[in-house]
């Protein structure tokens, strides 16, 4: 770790890059004087962006990237061919050390597999959880995985345990984080076959705080900390989250116009209904790591402001004071 | 099928039994003249109850069962040991062809092992998933598989999905419904090995309306009619939608009564906000169904109150009638 905390922005991820991307990579330096920030992609739309920002000209660099990796496109396919893509370019500047850590709003697909398979995994790890914060009542959870490694088996999922432990602790500051097993139900025998097995084995670990089984239900409420899943799962509970949570608040907009009561009455409860919004969100990471690589590969939302963008840089900065990596190898592979 | 349609109610069964179950049954007759209802469990128990009501004598009966299943035992050792308890006695009704359907509100699991090796599977159906309505914002989906079969093989999904077609079109009444199979992507090629496998499957059916896969954003939403998954996932999907639903309201709540303005807007929404949960939760069934079975088994909340458990058993006419099982053989067994 040095002194300066590089960090790599994928400068063409994104519904809105590169503007935001750039925006939000100058926001960070504000924030922080310990970074400096690579942007990669096209150089001459890069400095377009810049030249509407005063800011110090020593901490930004490009590196030229001339392709980018379409949300579409096939991840493992588009990795393969795309080597000149502001990704790759990205995920190989941390591959060679010249960089610490790698943030993009771009295909989620494109970041997973490039994350495992450009930049690799710590040894030992075997497989690296995307693992997102989400919202609930009594503040963010983690939710490890809701990344590409579907079909995984109960080692991974102790994995994904401790690591998910270790950035609760260290990057949100959970003092011995709660951690649970997705399940269907709270009684030990219940399960498939994946948590039947894995669930002895987190019993087993001393280093975490097992806390046993958590039904969905249960999630929005905050009853754990680290909520353990396979990528499937997580997929479906971070999606369904999102959908759902848009649906309601649709409803109730909708709602509100249905009469001249409740459009007053709605106007009156506008702000107390935005903090409860905004308070229920809560200050977000502006992106989920992927954990386990050697090297920290954040994914931003597709949809990311400048803001987000910053945010997930700033996330770059703690992960790496941290030493989140060396705790991973000292907690996990030594066990 | 007879004119006269035999539902067996466990009157012992859910949170508020026997009060509510009784209460529920002497409403269903009100309903309509077409069935009859035979309530199982302590015949004391349940003659205290019935004396608060004055209805057709001819038309409700009792059979005595000593036992009641716990929602915390076991629920095969249950099923087996437990011979004299509401659900077996019940069941053995449907099983011997001595009512049509059975109602309960109690242990989902004794329900959904007993369901399956009491009454047993229609020949030819390989699990029999329980499936249950939940709201959207186009109307109720169902949600199929959200039983007990767990790890579930690609021919089960594509039979849940041709089941659950039947029952939207004729119990629901949603003519050429949408089935969609729930993923991690839109695309073809994305999924875990189950979907992967069952997706081909699906695509080739030709009697039902496949549009391919759904992600759980999108199911609040309502971009498919029949929702199919393995049973974890719908687990997962089906306590996630009541946990943050009822998260999320109370937060709202909670944010209403922070200031007076907001008290103020609050009282004057409250009207509207109320029915805009009701016409999102809509008009549930009162139950889920157990399909696949020779004989209907429907599974009501276990908080349900006296109108869910009348609409569970005037559930049980409309299936009676629009003759699914028929259906079920007709259009899935001789595929």
């Amino acid at each position: 770790m040095s002194e300066n905390i590089k960090v790599v922005v994928d400068a063409m991820g994104g519904d809105n890059a590169p503007e935001v991307t750039v925006e939000g990579a100058v926001e960070a330096l504000k924030v922080s004087d310990k970074i400096s920030i690579i942007l990669t992609g096209r150089t001459e739309d890069i400095k377009k962006e810049l030249q509407k920002y005063s800011y110090d000209e020593s901490r930004i660099s490009i590196v030229q990237a001339d392709d980018v990796i379409g949300f579409d496109e096939p991840p493992v396919m588009a990795i393969r061919k795309k080597k000149n893509s502001s990704i790759v370019v990205g995920l190989n500047l941390v591959k060679r050390g010249e960089a610490d850590a790698f943030v993009s709003a771009g295909s989620t697909g494109a970041i997973l597999v490039g994350g495992q398979f450009v930049v690799g995994r710590i040894k030992g790890i075997e497989r690296a959880p995307l693992a997102p914060l989400i919202p609930t009542a009594k503040g963010p959870s983690l939710l490890i995985d809701c990344g590409a490694n579907v079909d995984a088996r109960p080692s991974h999922l102790v994995q994904f345990a401790k690591m998910g432990s270790i950035y609760m602790e260290h990057i949100v500051g959970i003092k011995n984080p709660r951690v649970a097993i997705v399940n269907i139900g709270a009684e030990e025998e219940k399960g498939n076959m994946l948590v039947k097995e894995t669930y002895p084995l987190l019993k087993e670990c001393t280093d975490i705080n097992f806390v046993g089984s958590i039904e969905a239900r249960d999630i929005p409420n905050g009853d754990a900390d680290v909520i353990v899943c396979e990528a499937f799962v997580g997929n479906v509970i971070l999606k369904l989250y999102e959908g759902l949570s848009n649906t309601l608040m649709h409803e109730i907009k909708a709602g509100l116009m249905s009469s001249l009561r409740s459009k007053i009455g709605g106007l009156l409860i506008k702000p107390a209904l935005k903090k409860v919004v905004k308070g229920f969100i809560g200050e977000d990471q502006g992106g989920a790591p992927l954990l386990g690589l050697k090297g920290l590969v954040v994914k931003a939302h597709g949809s990311s402001g400048a803001d987000d963008i910053k945010k997930a840089i700033i996330q770059c900065i703690q992960f790496s004071e941290e030493e989140i990596n060396e705790k991973i190898k000292e907690n996990i592979i030594t066990d």
